[in-house]
Formats: structure tokens, C-alpha cells, sequence
């Protein structure tokens, strides 16, 4: 493909993906494939002869499209939200072109020092500490991480975890925390490192770092705050206060790849002692020496993280933050917390169904007043019906089933048309059950 | 950003694009700036208001740009190549609009099932025995995974790792590995694992694996072999013998991402039994459950890597193989090892010049004869003029010029105008320096 014939197909691809995105409504939002439906699909190998882009794009539509989860679709309410907007499609298309690899400042200076200083604005937008930004003297700074979960890095790092019991609305409080280091301590092991998440997984919950911040700080333990999800809220004043205690914290991060409308994969993390993180992943082949790296002025991301090679991530996340402005991505926000409540509210004015969390942001979790074995069967009817997608969470011994906020494109109507489809599967469903 | 807008703001991006590669040579390959160059270039804040898209692409070449090193240029010989071609631009263009996250198959069943089968393809192409084919009934299988250093691994799990001395050619062969097992065991160490290299960073050399293979078998080792650069070339029959012993191998990787026109990032990783790498990371917690989990029917490839999340990232494999074809894909190998023996030949026929490494692929290493102190300065001249970029290397107490077949534009003129500058800046070097 020469550069004329990219021009016409990139075009081409602009226009199938508007449409896409334009039409998604009207596919259905839960494929009905079966497990190896694709390898059937498509030749045992490679063709030794290029195919034509035409038969390439037929297959997208025969082949890649019957099995698409559609995340972007204003029907999908599984998990949280895929963020993906038009800015960072833009952005990346772009980063994809220049096709750096970041790993060093000179091996791309613009891809190292936009991404720390969007990681400054993301900051400020947040009202982070200062001690958490680089364009101050404290020692401070953010990077782009790939995403894993706390309980997988323990099982790497060889370390022994311990998951600790959450009060009523399944928040860590600071009581039980000093506690459990007493115990622990007891018992001759050495408490290092405590892991506060606001806004969980399964219900959106938030831990006190309020209380818990302090007996870190005193105990010399290491506190991160885990905020994947809700801390695109904290752009928000109304929702700030959530973050309140995130000065005693050592790193936080959340995923502006979530909620913040950059897309996947966009994981913002800040510590305040940078000096501490680049120390334990430090390798320097003379391969990737360079001028300047000794000299205090410059930052060589391939230390703060696992993996060496980076994309020029932070393209995307420039595109977002200028093309939507802080006001734009605001709006947003509370667009899809009011939908979140909009939701809650259908549910609570319904005798047969229950609210089992606080609904904060945008995830409402909710469950027909019954069984668990009910609540079992009526998700798995509302995915067989692939109207709308959700999954299931456990919250004590309860199984409950989570909805939220997810596409971009979600509007009151959809939120309507949800609720009506649950609605109707619990009447069949317990009617079947009489 | 609606719709419509986007269809044109994505074509003018399409336009740009299609520009900034077609004249990329004509911007100097390696940036001027001074650390700290770009925090200044633009405002202190997030904007409140939206920018306009003009002035964010006017932005693109105010403030990226001039800090921009050009992979893509055929001026750029560092490292080694960042793939990159026009069909995995329109993949991952795809791959962004659909905005799936594929941790579990059920997560988008498209999403697994092709990298499976893009797996099993690039295996076939390498003639990849059938033990690591998922096609098969085998056990195994492969992965598409986020590069790191084996180096990095070893600090991150807490295991002493060895460095073991190489023969003449930097080949590590089956008697130095026999002798350090010994020495290890006599200290009461448990060997466990091998890593093998097919074309190290520094000169491209191949460790020796018919005679490390049959070692590691008898003695319950696992061996792995890194191919990460040099891998792409084995789907030429006439480089697959350097793969030979492989058979030997538990797993094995090599990045599409460097030499096979996939962009970054794209690390293939195959395993013959992917139960003992499953098993070491899995986590289940109920909102990533479904229903076809444990029918040993499906692949849920978060239980394969340390992150999370997963981009649909075999889209761009699937266009490239397409769009290529092996043929085209083995014709684009063959080309870059030839332009490296054109510039081979010409730092032979210069008596002031040595070849370092054996030239097998696209990597030339070279010095002047001569001091380390006066090769340091030649490199440092070639990268300060900007014509050109390279990185050196050390090999054994020698510093060498690395110069390596990196864009997929370079032709013989670029090897040409390369020589010119190097010879230019030597001797006028040398006649500095007497």
C-alpha cells in the first residue's frame, strides 16, 4: 500500500468507523457466537499473496463483527466504561503515525515530556497535592502505567496480602486497618504497604483515607490510593471531597482510560517520591545511554514502570483535555452520574427490587428482593437477550446484579429502555417461578 | 466533537498523516531540543473552554514536532526498527473504534479468538513446531504480551540471576551453560530457567540453542528464547535454520512490533503448555465470571499476562498478514538484510573502518580503528549534525556504532547518504585530532 493508496483507504476507515459508531445502536450489544466460532471463519494460514482491502473489509463486517462485545454501545452496561471519543481516536491515529517508542527522553523528548506535563494538568484538574506534580521542586510526578490488579502484583512480588473487612457501606475503615497491624505484627511480620481504593470494583465504594492516611503515615507504611474508576469524577468540585486524605498518600492513580474519555490504555499513576519508584526497575544497557541522563533535567519513563518500550500515549490525552476543555469533561461527568441516579430511581419506585449500594457515581447496584438463585437466572436471561449487557458482582452473601454508566453516547432513552427490559424478564422470570 | 465533524477532522487527519510520512525525510531525524523544552511551549493548565482543531494541529507542529525523534525516517538507524505500515495504522484505527477490552472471552469473543488464530498463523509462518499451536490438541499457544527485559523480570521476582559469558561470536554455548549449572548447584541454587537469545540488542548474535536445548531438557529447566529483533526473519526458509532448537524450548518470543510491520505494540509470546503460565496468575473474581470459563473451550487471556486490560490488538496483525501476504512481508526481510550487507560492504572497502559482529540480519556493527575515546566522538559528531542517528554499543571492552535497518521506507540511496556522513565526520575527526 503506497502513500496515495493509504490516503484514499485511511479515509475510507474514517468513514466505516463514523458510521459504526453512528449505526451501533442497531447491532446487538452481546454477540451470540460460540466458543471457536472465528478460527471456522478464516483460512488455516496466512495468504502467501496480499488480499485485496476490499475482501478485508467484507471480512471485518463477516467475521470480526458477529463476535464484538460492543463496549460503545449506549445499551452496554457491564463492567465500567471503555472510554473512546473522537479527540482521542484522533490522537491516537496520530501517535500510531509518528510510531515512536518512548522508553528514553531522547529516543522522543516530546513523547517523555507531554506526557509529564499532561500528567501536571491531569493533576491540577484532580487539585492533587503539589508534592504529586513535576513542574514543582518536591520530587514528585506522573507517568502512564498498563493496569493490573493489587491481589496479581502481590502473587509476583511474593508478598503475603491480606484483604480486610469493610464496614456497612464496604468502606476500609482506619480501626480495622489498626487492627489487622496489630496482628499482623504480632505475629513477626513487617506491614509495609496499604492499597485504598475509592470507588470499588463490584459497588463503588470508597475507604476512609481519612482515617486510614494517618496510621499509614505514623506506621511508615507506604499508602496508595487505587481510584481506577471514580477518580475521573474528582474533576468535578462537587465530587473532590471524595478525595480528601490523598495528601497522606505515597501514589495514587486512576484510569482516565475508564471515564475521562481518553481511550484504552490510559492509566495515570503519581507518586511523590519518584526517586523511590525509578530506583527498583533500573536497567542501563549503554544501548540506551544518553547525554543527558545523569543530569536531573530529564525523565526516562522506561524506569518507572515494567515493561520497556512505550507508545506515545499521552497524544491522546492532550487531544481530550484540549478539544473537550475542563468544562466539556465536567459536564460529562455529571451527565452520567444524573443517568446513574435516573436508573436508581426507576429501581427504587419498583416494590420488587432493591438498591444495594450508594449510588455515588455512575454504577447502581441493584437485585430482585429474592433469591440469589432468582437474581442468577435474571441476568442470565437479560445477556441471552442481548438487549442490553450487563454482570453480576457478590457483596457479602448477596448476588447482585451491577448496571452502569458506560458509553459515551448513553441518554435518558437508554436508560428508559434498559429498565424496561429488566423489568420485563423479573415479570416473566417470576412468573415462570409461581 | 459529533459525528460529522469527526468524518472530517479524521480525513484531514488521514491527510496529515499520509504528508508527515511521505516527506519525512525531509525533517531532521533526531530533535534539537533542550530538556524541559516543551513545558514551556504551552500553557501552565488544561484550557476550560475547547480549543479549536486548528489550533491543536497547529500546536502538533509548534510543539511536537521539533521534539519529535523520527522513527519512521530512513535517516533513523538506532536501536532497532518500530515497525510501522500503512495496513496496522488502519487496524489499530479499527481496533480504537471498537473499543473493546478483552480481558475475557466473553468480554469480546472477536477479540480472543483472533489473536489465537493470528498466533497460530505467525506460528506456522516460523514453521513453529506444533506443540505451540492452539490449533492443536496440544496445550499450548500464543499470547500477544507487553515487552520487558528478562533483566527487569528477574528483579521483579526476587530471583538471583546469572549472566553467562559468551564465545567469540557472542554466542553462549552448551559447555559454559553445563559449567555454571554445576557451580550453581555445588552452592546448594536451584537452575530453573534459561533465557536464550536469537539476535541479541547489542550485535545480533545467536545463542547457541541445539546444544543449550538438550541441557535444559534432561536437567528440568525451563528454556525460554528471546528472539525479540531477529524472529521476524524466520519466516524466510532461507534464516529459519538460525531457529533450529527451538523444539527444545518451553516458550518463545519474538515482537512483530520491531520487524514485522505491526506497530507497537505487539510482542508475540508462545508456550507449550499455557495451564503452567495460567496457573500462575489467575485471578476470578465474580464480575469477570461467564458461564463458558472452565469449559476448557475458550482462552480468557488475562490469566496470560500481568495487566489487565487488552487492546484488540491482533486487528493490526490480521491487516498486515492480509495486506502483505508472506510473500510481500518475506520480500520486505529480504530487502532490509540486503541494504545491510550494501552498508556492510561499504565500511570493508574503508581500511580506517572495522566490522564488528557477524552481519546476519539488518544490524551493522562498526568502529573506526582506533581509541574507544575516538569512536565516542564520532558518534556524538553524527548525532549532533542530525543527518543521521545512531546508537553505540559495547562489546566486550570495544565501544562500537551500532547502525541498524530501521524505516520501511530506507532504500540504497539512504545506506549511500548514510556512509557519506559517517566517512565526512571521521575524517574530519582525524584530522582534528592530529
Amino acid at each position: 500500500m503506497d502513500f496515495e493508496e493509504f490516503r484514499t483507504r485511511g479515509k475510507e476507515m474514517v468513514d466505516y468507523i463514523t458510521d459504526y459508531l453512528k449505526s451501533i445502536e442497531q447491532r446487538p450489544v452481546y454477540p451470540a457466537v460460540q466458543p471457536g466460532y472465528l478460527r471456522s471463519l478464516i483460512p488455516e494460514n496466512a495468504p502467501q499473496q496480499p488480499d485485496s482491502f476490499e475482501d478485508l473489509m467484507k471480512d471485518v463486517e463477516r467475521v470480526i463483527m458477529p463476535g464484538v462485545t460492543h463496549w460503545q454501545s449506549p445499551h452496554f452496561h457491564a463492567y465500567f466504561a471503555a472510554a473512546n471519543s473522537f479527540p482521542a481516536l484522533l490522537g491516537d491515529m496520530l501517535s500510531g503515525a509518528i510510531g515512536c517508542i518512548g522508553f528514553s527522553w531522547v529516543a522522543s523528548p516530546a513523547c517523555t515530556e507531554l506526557e509529564t506535563v499532561m500528567l501536571d494538568w491531569l493533576g491540577k484538574m484532580l487539585n492533587l497535592p503539589d508534592e504529586f506534580l513535576a513542574g514543582t521542586s518536591s520530587g514528585g510526578g506522573g507517568v502512564i502505567q498498563s493496569h493490573s490488579s493489587v491481589e496479581r502484583a502481590g502473587l509476583i512480588a511474593g508478598i503475603k496480602m491480606r484483604k480486610l473487612p469493610t464496614d456497612e457501606k464496604f468502606s476500609l475503615r482506619g480501626e480495622t486497618l489498626k487492627q489487622a497491624l496489630e496482628e499482623d505484627k504480632a505475629l513477626g511480620l513487617i506491614p509495609f504497604y496499604l492499597c485504598a481504593t475509592l470507588g470499588t470494583t463490584p459497588s463503588c465504594a470508597f475507604d476512609n483515607i481519612m482515617e486510614l492516611g494517618p496510621i499509614c503515615n505514623s506506621e511508615n507504611i507506604w499508602m496508595h490510593i487505587d481510584a481506577a474508576y471514580a477518580g475521573s469524577a474528582f474533576i468535578c468540585p462537587e465530587f473532590r471531597p471524595l478525595l480528601n486524605g490523598v495528601e497522606f498518600s505515597d501514589s495514587f492513580n486512576f484510569n482516565p482510560h475508564k471515564w475521562l474519555l481518553v481511550n484504552f490504555d490510559c492509566s495515570a499513576m503519581w507518586v511523590k517520591k519518584r526517586s523511590e519508584l525509578i530506583g527498583a526497575f533500573k536497567m542501563d544497557p549503554l544501548y540506551l545511554k544518553h547525554q543527558h541522563q545523569d543530569s536531573g533535567l530529564i525523565t526516562d519513563y522506561r524506569h518507572w514502570q515494567i515493561p520497556l518500550g512505550r507508545r506515545f500515549r499521552s497524544l491522546k490525552m492532550w487531544f481530550v483535555f484540549r478539544l473537550y476543555g475542563v468544562k466539556g469533561l465536567q459536564e460529562y461527568i455529571r451527565k452520567q452520574v444524573d443517568l446513574a441516579h435516573e436508573f436508581e430511581s426507576l429501581v427504587r419506585q419498583d416494590d420488587q427490587f432493591e438498591i444495594v449500594n450508594d449510588v455515588v457515581l455512575g454504577l447502581v447496584c441493584f437485585r430482585l428482593k429474592g433469591s440469589n438463585d432468582l437474581n442468577e437466572k435474571l441476568i442470565q436471561r437479560i445477556n441471552e437477550m442481548r438487549k442490553i449487557h450487563i454482570v453480576p458482582c457478590q457483596l457479602r452473601d448477596k448476588f447482585v446484579l451491577r448496571f452502569a454508566i458506560c458509553a459515551r453516547t448513553v441518554e435518558s432513552k437508554h436508560i428508559q429502555y434498559a429498565w424496561q427490559n429488566i423489568k420485563e424478564i423479573a415479570i416473566d422470570l417470576q412468573v415462570g417461578c409461581q
